[in-house]
């Protein structure tokens, strides 16, 4: 423990416009609270939310911009008054790294809902600096944002399960949906998905791939161990399926229609809605009100869900399907990411890459 | 008790066409089974829900119909296997009238969300006839459709509750929104809204109506005892009330946007839509997933949240406000109900009107 009354000097990649195009950029980082992490950046996980940042489709972007949000990484400083980390642990810190602490959603331990939180990058922290994320040398993070990385888990497997994971694993536990014997769906098969066809064979649920073509049935079934799969245009195997699932994961990210997707669903039915999707979606009362189902919707998950979820997928041996690279390859790799060229999520190898390239 | 081995021939006011037009209408009931109360209907709520049926609305009309299903009368008699009920006491009858008693739902007690429910009328009873609603001098119904009315509340106001009330009540027993200090909206202020704003104040909730206009704010706060009166129209006012409420209860039965309510829901809030709408409504994602809100929906209520309602409304000296009508003014009653223009639920003085008139 210590705490170095110096800033840091670190290189990270960085988009300097809406181009996207990520290069290498040198920024420093605040000097260690007493309260901060300082990570030595080994892997971090490549989520689509890094493309629509980078590219400035939310209109909410700044420049220059080092994405990243599934960092994993080790210990190399920690603040006076951390106790719960030590310098050489493997760590993990994910799509937040700061909260208010004083509103409800702070205090009822669900901080990924505060007004106020800080994202991980293209925030500004309470320093008044820019928050920079992990396709980076290093970050400083508080205390409360960061997880151990436990034993079990590879590291580089470890970092999709920080957003991708949680963000699946914090809706079945928040809603109840975490034993066995339910009947679950999982639309759309990136990164979200595809850890949430893992973590339902997992809590022993039967799962079901609902897909708008056949393309991906062999993958499905074969790789990721679903149960059943569905086209969804093929009338006969919807109709089959009707009220049939106890909840969907959704995670289709452009507009379709819920129809046939709340009828598959049996009553108390939870179609859980995953995608940012600004193009609005539709729906008819009685679909929703004669079999009570539920329509929601769940942001990643809590530092404690996260912490749980890691928990989980060491005992279960669960780990994230990636394909690594090296920096100098990351945006080729937000390229194929943004075709949907990818099993399933790419994680860059921060550590063994020359960030300077 | 005892059992006649005869139908009983009965008066009741049926449609005859999607006109809606109610006349009298005679008609034989089934032979009292072992299992069936047979009820001297008191009084018969009009919901607007007999509209959409006698005018053929859902295009699922047959005819003669008589509607009517928000009924209190006397047991005059009881089949050979009623334990539970006596004749001379005053009962209830409401939506449905069967359920197939094997499926999750009834085996769970949510007999209301059955795939093979019976309702009140327009439907056809086990035995292949016509059943028959409430605005006839008799009705027969299985006795685990029946409730007793509490000595505490006067007949003709329980009426509505068995539909109305119950409608609003299962909800906010179902999602765990029965506590006191929770802060509630209620959207339209008919038959189901006032129930709404009612039963909600006697939970102990603050409640705010939202309406589309300032016409109602008296009698929302006056009247029906409202802590707030929001104009949907009004930005600053509903800026105002931006993430203030638990849930809200919707019964607007006609399109409107969803996006400015759920903004008005806190973290983990829930816009509970009671309005059967076939117009699709609309709604953006990302206003759902970042503050895990809800919409969904219910349908009336369980036979045993009916008996749970009826005695929380006893106990808090809680009633519907009706307006009584004889079977004569019915039609005008209807039509007075299509344009909104009552407080706020009709009821037929079904035992002293003329049916045959």
């Amino acid at each position: 423990m210590g705490s170095l009354a110096s800033e840091r000097k670190v290189t990270g990649w960085a988009a300097r416009d809406p181009s996207g195009i990520l290069s290498p950029f040198t920024y420093t980082l605040r000097t260690t609270g007493p309260e901060d992490v300082v990570i030595k950046v080994k892997y971090c996980g490549v989520c689509h939310t890094d493309i629509h940042q980078t590219k400035n489709h939310l209109g909410m972007s700044n420049y220059p911009m080092v994405p990243g949000h599934e960092v994993v990484g080790e210990v190399v400083e920690v603040g006076s008054a951390v106790r719960q980390f030590k310098v050489g642990e493997t760590v993990g810190a994910g799509v937040i790294v700061g909260c208010c602490r004083e509103c409800g959603s702070c205090k009822s331990g669900d901080e990924q809902y505060c007004g106020k939180k800080i994202w991980s990058y293209n925030d500004v922290y309470t320093d008044g600096k820019p928050t920079q994320g992990g396709f980076a040398s290093a970050m400083i993070v508080d205390q409360k944002f960061v997880v151990k990385i436990p034993a079990g888990l590879a590291p580089e497997q470890a970092a999709p399960l920080l957003c991708a994971g949680v963000t699946v694993y914090s809706p079945l536990k928040h809603f109840g949906l975490m034993q066995g014997g339910l009947r679950g769906g999982i639309m759309g098969l990136g990164g979200v998905g595809h850890m949430g066809v893992k973590i339902a064979k997992a809590m022993g649920h039967h799962v079901t791939v609902i897909s708008s073509s056949d393309k991906k049935r062999a993958e499905a079934t074969d790789h990721l161990g679903a149960d059943a799969y569905i086209v969804s245009s093929d009338g006969a195997q919807m109709g089959a399926a009707a009220d049939s699932l106890d909840y969907i994961i959704d995670t289709v990210p452009v507009f379709h229609p819920l129809e046939p997707y709340l009828s598959l669903l049996k009553v108390n039915g939870k179609l859980i809605l995953m995608g940012v999707i600004n193009q609005p979606l539709q729906f008819v009362t009685p679909l929703v009100m004669l079999g009570r189902k539920t329509i929601t919707g769940t942001f990643i998950g809590s530092m404690e869900e996260t912490h749980e979820m890691l928990q989980f997928c060491e005992k279960k041996g669960l780990t994230s399907m990636i394909e690594i690279v090296k920096m100098d390859q990351v945006n080729e790799a937000l390229e194929r990411l943004e075709r949907n060229d990818v099993r399933y999520r790419f994680v860059v190898d921060v550590a063994n890459s020359n960030l300077d390239a």
